[in-house]
């Protein structure tokens, strides 16, 4: 992220091969970071999203700043981002991070209704894949104390940065050491709530869990 | 972050505990978000930072929006969050994940001269702490090539999401598992880049690289 070396590719729109490639960078986050215009001033947050097909579906909640930029059609910008590495250069010009990171822009759109629901049995199922058949349905105050918006993934970009240091020639038989610290995220094995009844079995979906 | 329960504290400013837990969240990450204006549309992009005392260091291209808005004077917003486990509750609303977050909102300033040259050592060290020592000073062509915008952290604020679920007393009881799925980042050992001369030895600071 010091510069934008040709390893660090901006993928073109709506090309079948770059979405898979944005499609699955979405898919592993839990996480974006939401920016959205307050009192002219940009804000951003973390919030919890998930892919819908062609979409990402925002989390919130009734009175957050994401949902009242939607209210009033004003624009978002929604990021994703996965660190896979510490880049150790030769130089601190070129060190780095190896990193997959997504970039929406658009209009969110507050859903209501039927749309408002479906959108967050989907934010469920993103979060924990396999949850959404073990769980009540949310109670009516449930459903009017949150709020989901709607993004198209249409003006994106994609940046993959991944790889060993890529030093100038000039530095290289310096005798300084390169190369990357591998980076990943790692799920432990379930906790189980102080309050969970004695006998209740962890269910498979969340043994091992993963995310890719 | 469904809705934020008494658990998620956003923390007073300044006060010396609160800066102590906000200085830790900064110092644990490598990349932060930052939202900037471009157009009057709000742009969020993830970029390298480290915490230099009081204030945060943001690494940029010379041309990249974030150093375009601290030349302008315009409005910045810097989120750093980490994720710590999935909340998996009896009911959707309750599901959620454990994180840590902060938010920094201000105007940003373009460094130069030696101050540009020092806050590209602190990224550096921020980046892989130790590592300064045995790389070569930047050239007149690579500082010329980046750019350090400098943020205080004074409009901040915390979040804290942590420990089980917080289900409702309705839920408990129902024969659904609870419980939380814990998250880290792990670092794997570091591995040579392919132009490493032979007989190099790995730096003791890579060596079982931790962050916190």
């Amino acid at each position: 992220m010091v510069k934008e070396p040709a390893r660090i590719r901006r993928l073109p729109e709506k090309s079948v091969g770059d979405r898979a490639a944005i499609e699955a960078i979405l898919d592993e986050g839990f996480v974006c970071h939401v920016a959205y215009l307050a009192d002219n001033r940009p804000v951003v947050i973390p919030t919890l999203y998930v892919r819908d097909g062609q979409s990402v579906l925002l989390h919130g909640s009734t009175a957050s700043g994401i949902v009242m930029a939607a209210r009033r059609g004003s624009a978002l910008s929604v990021a994703v981002t996965h660190l896979d590495g510490v880049v150790v250069a030769r130089s601190g010009f070129e060190s780095s991070m190896n990193y997959r990171s997504v970039v929406i822009h658009g209009e969110g759109t507050l859903l209501d209704g039927s749309a408002h629901e479906r959108a967050l049995d989907r934010l469920v199922e993103g979060l924990i894949p396999g949850r959404l058949a073990d769980i009540r349905r949310p109670t009516a105050l449930e459903l009017r104390r949150t709020a989901v918006v709607s993004m198209p993934i249409d003006i994106v970009s994609a940046k993959v940065s991944k790889g060993p240091p890529d030093d100038d020639e000039a530095d290289l038989g310096t005798g300084v050491w390169a190369g990357v610290i591998p980076m990943s995220v790692s799920f432990g094995q379930p906790m189980p709530a102080p309050d969970l009844e004695p006998g209740i079995e962890t269910p498979d979906y969340l043994i091992d869990f993963r995310r890719s």
